[in-house]
């Protein structure tokens, strides 16, 4: 196999890049841009040897702990319980959070074999046990398989003096209801409020 | 900048990925394919260092000559002149052609400051004289810059013993007449050709 196949198999890897898109990008690159490949490829090689999982919350890191675990400017009184980094992100963009983070490994599914010691679980008890959390913000995706891991949070959450929340679920901004769930419906049926009159 | 921001800038490279596919991208190696994207950075790497243009023909190539221009089994009467390396691909795809290939390297657009010299056809009249073609047959795409183009390569080529053809243009298969543009229909209405009753 010739480099230039070799390359455009594995440009493959990247998600929804079928055969063509890949032919297609392979030669956009050799044409134009051989320069930000370069770049590209030294970039990826360096963050998929050096990047880790902060010790603490999970998040990505180039060091032991995170930059935002790091941070002794945020509030240690909150901490939100994520999927994954980019909901991190997300949150962070939102800019109404200033707690830590604690991101769970995986949800609790026995479908898949996932169990409770395959979420990280222990590790978020010794967070509590560490930190004086006063309030955990639960910030899952709603799902079945969610209901189960929270359980299993309230579960070690109750034997500390800690208040648990969750995100408001309903509809979000800007959504059509024709193209909502009917569960997310359901729910924000059911926690309608009042309008002042 | 952290080498996940860094990771993020550069994947900008790729067309059509913004800020926000660029960092789900970086999530994506990081989290479970990160041994796909060291090979991915490997091969970006060797091939813009290594993938160089066929010296006969303007093809990618890894030597001096491309695999097509070196294949002696092809039919030495045909050469197909067509824009760049992924229209090679098409017609090898279509398995109608076994003639040898001449990529342009440009169209004539005298806007963008792009003349003669500038789209190798120097290179096209040491191929005429060197080999013994029969045909040139034109495989650019339709445009105002073809013609410019067309005419000087009529020029060229009508100093040599050597047919001039074209692609076929009309309504390509699967297409539905109602997206396609004025000229491509006005030219199929003109080549119509009657079917026999």
């Amino acid at each position: 196999m010739s480099i230039i196949e070799q390359l455009t198999e594995s440009l493959r890897c990247l998600p929804g890049v079928g055969p063509k898109t890949a032919q297609r990008l392979v030669y956009y690159f050799l044409k134009n841009h051989r320069k930000q490949a370069l770049i590209l490829a030294k970039n990826l090689d360096e963050a998929m040897n050096t990047v880790i999982q902060c010790e603490v919350c999970n998040n990505f890191a180039v060091s032991e702990i995170c930059t935002i675990c790091k941070n002794p400017n945020r509030n240690r009184d909150l901490l939100c319980i994520i999927e994954q980094p980019t909901d991190l992100l997300a949150i962070e963009q939102s800019h109404t959070f200033n707690g830590y983070y604690f991101i769970l490994t995986g949800k609790i599914s026995p479908i898949d074999g996932i169990g409770i010691h395959d979420i990280g679980l222990n590790k978020l008890e010794r967070y509590l046990k560490n930190e004086a959390v006063r309030e955990v913000i639960i910030a899952l995706t709603p799902s079945l398989e969610t209901q189960a891991t929270l359980q299993y949070i309230q579960h070690i959450v109750s034997t500390y003096p800690v208040k648990l929340s969750q995100l408001a679920q309903g509809v979000p901004t800007g959504s059509e209801l024709q193209f909502l769930d009917p569960i997310t419906i359901s729910t924000a049926m059911k926690n309608r409020h009042l309008i002042d009159a």
